[in-house]
């Protein structure tokens, strides 16, 4: 009962049996192995063109190896001031890219404002005194559950390239922005401008498996140095590419993600329906901020449910649901609500 | 039938099964698992003091983070020149000491010399101009597959510690090593200096779970930071975790050391006995190097044995074996080799 | 008739008759000279208390190597959201740091607001999924020309130390501080906690020759190499310490800050006279801002004044004077805004 | 009586003249001045060809931002083993390139060997387990005071081009060679290949105030931001200028150079005639090499005569001379060395 994150789920059966087969016999490491190339065919499929792909370990090093290849030390990273790059990643972005400067912009349900990334891409370009406006990154879905539509990313890229820089998505949960929106994820990427994806799989059902998808392809040689020099290469990678294409096949990804979804909005539902919640902001995908009076939340918690709460203000929580939630939990989690704020 | 390296082995069953009992059900994430808590309690038993215990993805990423947490930006790593770090890492360790300099050192075996690393330690210290002597990097097992013995890391870590440096020691072999010498943990590491040790456990056996064992826990809390910072902070640890206890449970990790020095034994002594065949250093764990006759290394190769060759040498060769190693492949080998020897 | 910055001064005549006598003759290199000795007696008469000088070449030099020595890299810098190392430095602070997160606070006249601060410093601390808080960084006068009373320097350093933080003060334009506040530099660095001080001389009288003062001196060898390798340690060292020798001997940098305070308060009170005229913020030293109607920023453009506007905001311009302004500049400026204003 | 370097050394009175000359009245920083314009006209008539120039206050700092320039962060630097910057800068070309590994080379006088350098660019290219050859430093005059030939230069710069790699010069004591050669700058540089060059001025009669002159042109946007990044760009650049607008005008620089070279032969010549002495090396240009008897050595230095011994084999000294090395100070430490070796 647990709804802090959806990093608390165990994984796939299907990830879990992909895995078994390809636990015997030898194989060439570094990506030289049979699952490797495989999966490489399975990105190039799902986004509808030619993609190189990079595995790794979690989705900060995704995001950090991406950025350094995409800003110059001297650069700006703009991104929302609510993103995981800036706020819950230690400064993996400042490691990696030897030292270049977030730069945090505001917007609604933790999504760029246009009107700010237009200044903000211009801003002392140029101008040695001061950083070099050099990638946008933005977050889909966002930190707070939120999606952009096709259209919210083109204008985004569009301002992004006009002027010069580079693209970036941080796809932690990108699998719940595609189930929400019924979009490609060809639109929701290289189409609007993307060059690097951070493609986030863990959280939705693989064990440790992320990967980087290079939609601009001059950019894979130095992306496999930095890859290297960070110590994610691994050795027998067909534990990460065995558990990828398991991911991608047959729609799991997607299944999975419109569970959590679906898991999401019959939360949602149940809540609006108990006196004095308050539902705060879009919740398009599978997390979900809500304000509760403080006996129910009190209540929750003697009951055993685990959920943050008050970081983001008074009676503010946090729901968090995953491909492996059951409506029983949502039901219980409801019921529970409910009986505490009667 | 290769015997290029150990990392091209799968996993041992023990392994895959820890995996699939953990696979089900909420964890709490970052270590605050139940698998975690257990890992580091066999940890600490194994080396018969508190540790503590972080896990990382790669061999590479062990050596990189303890390096930086042992030397200022501005010092030296005194190394073997034939080391990992040294040769076969990309600049890991400069990326992420943030700019500190390996000074190579010479010694049979590629193992570190006394003489060599006694004045190493003492070159220009504390003279700004130069790089400061900071911490000494000792592998164990050798990239040649020779072993330190107790007396002789007793003695090297002596004249670092004697000197004010710290003691990293690469064992990205480790079990190989204690296999070989039928020493105690202990023994090999922290009672003879070592503060940080890169404990390797892919190549013998787990899948993609490495872990740095701290031996000096004043270091912790700089170790946490560079981790997650690293982007090597995976929030499902529990599937490292579970890996890894399986891994020392019942011995596991020794047995799975022990037969592979076994099979490189067995290797060693049939190559011994073929017409035009040299053997080349000490092999006491599970890596050989020999020259052998060119019509030998051609012959081979067109049956289908794959390894290195040529890189260290005219017609020397490099062989080796892992936990998955069968006498059959090995006898194939030699088998092969004496036939096209004749 | 340059109003944009203090940097365009030239030096003091007494700096130059330095430099000329120190322009003969050997001398040991890298401080080992008399000048060099000389000073540092200089800086800890004038602090009262035994301290460690580096000289550098640039403001923006002691800064970063100030931070860098206060930071680990996964720490954050606390500082004013307008002050110079935010928004000047091109990412100099991240640099030498290797990846510090600077953390914009708020607080009117450039000054950072203590209840701000006091929520900052405790911020996460201790979380490895974000940066450490571990300097504060304040600019004393500040960007806009205020100065911090020693009160306010107390209570910041209180809330800092509480904190278990380190604290830095930039002083690009300390002199024109202390001339302003009366104070001793002893009360306004050391005694409120300040550990290491950029002690700005080349705004106000220099050529080329600023320093970092040194009051916690455990800190002082690690500033020694982190200053040679960022290429700082000049051989010819004499030259920089017979200027800065110069401009600590009989108050000539007083004399210069307080004559450039006094042309700044001449400026004032004649701006104030004007109508349209709007003054902004405090001008405590030799900086300040005023909104001017747009006839006139044209008019004084056209008849060769040199300065910054709309910068800040429509028709805000920022005038700056310095060591060598005369009263003749001052009053032609004022002058021929009267006259475009009429 | 200072032999150990020629950094011992003043200024010229033309560098002082000139400095005096730009010390009154106002001027707009960062280069916009019109010494600086004036200096880079007078490098372009040097090198027969555009160029850009940045000043900068070490060589240090010339070299290490030159070599961040040319190499990325997972490249080598390939030079001699006895370079300044393999051994005298503390690792400054590690800390402004991020971490790239310097691979030293051999071959006689500091020169690098054309047959080592022609494996070494080829050393494990395109290979992510390795750092990538990146970028060739050749230091004119080197270190033990020889001069590479524009042949020897040729060929160099051949090898490198010819792998793909970037070449600087460290040109610390450029003048010292062009003096030695007869050889026109052009011919020395960029005709052979040298994309940057460290323009070295203070060992030769600035103050402070050394530059790096880019000659492929494409590279001066990022020197420019890594120079203010690394806190090498000044405000009053008009003082840099200056010194070394003189040290270019009428000869100046190279009257300097052939000075100090005529003042290290009549050493030569003098030591050659002393029983016991031995000439070590090529002695090109300002430095030399000799064994002495012990009892010259320690009569020397009773005599008050300063210089290193010892450091490069048992009763090796090395002497330096310089633009203001006068005859009579030769023949005083010939005459001494003379009555010693009686």
């Amino acid at each position: 009962m647990i709804f802090s994150s959806d990093n608390t789920a165990a994984t796939s059966p299907e990830i879990l049996e992909a895995l078994t087969r390809a636990a015997s016999g030898q194989a060439l490491p570094y990506g030289a192995d049979d699952h490797s190339a495989a999966v490489r065919r399975r990105f190039a499929d799902l986004f509808e063109c030619e993609v190189d792909v990079l595995f790794v370990s979690t989705g900060t090093a995704a995001n950090a190896l991406s950025l350094a290849t995409l800003t110059p030390p001297w650069g700006s990273v703009l991104c929302h001031r609510d993103s995981h790059i800036n706020n819950d990643e230690c400064g993996a972005p400042e490691f990696y890219t030897a030292g270049a400067k977030l730069v945090p912009l505001g917007g609604t349900d933790a999504k760029i404002d246009p009107a700010e990334l237009r200044t903000a891409v211009r801003h002392k370009a140029g101008d040695v005194h001061s950083v070099e406006p050099s990638v946008v990154s933005i977050t889909q879905a966002t930190e707070t559950g939120a999606v952009y539509t096709p259209d919210e990313i083109r204008e985004l890229g569009r301002i992004t390239k006009d002027a010069g820089l580079r693209l970036h998505m941080d796809g932690a949960r990108f699998a719940g922005a595609v189930a929400s929106l019924g979009a490609t994820p060809a639109d929701l990427t290289w189409r609007a401008g993307v060059d690097l994806l951070s493609f986030g799989a863990t959280k939705n059902g693989t064990m440790t498996a992320d990967a980087i998808v290079v939609f601009d392809r001059s950019l894979t040689s130095q992306l496999a140095f930095r890859n290297k020099r960070a110590g994610q290469l691994t050795a027998k990678m067909r534990f990460q590419a065995a558990q990828l294409d398991a991911y991608l096949t047959d729609g799991l990804w997607l299944r999975n993600a419109a569970h959590a979804n679906t898991m999401a909005a019959r939360l949602q539902d149940g809540l609006k329906a108990i006196p004095g919640v308050e539902l705060l902001g879009a919740a398009d995908a599978n997390i979900l901020f809500a304000r509760l009076p403080q006996q129910v939340i009190d209540g929750l918690h003697a009951d055993g449910f685990v959920f943050y709460h008050d970081r983001w203000g008074q009676g503010v929580v946090r729901l968090v649901t995953s491909f492996a939630t059951t409506t029983e939990e949502i039901d219980a989690l409801l019921e529970a609500a409910a009986r505490h704020a009667a």
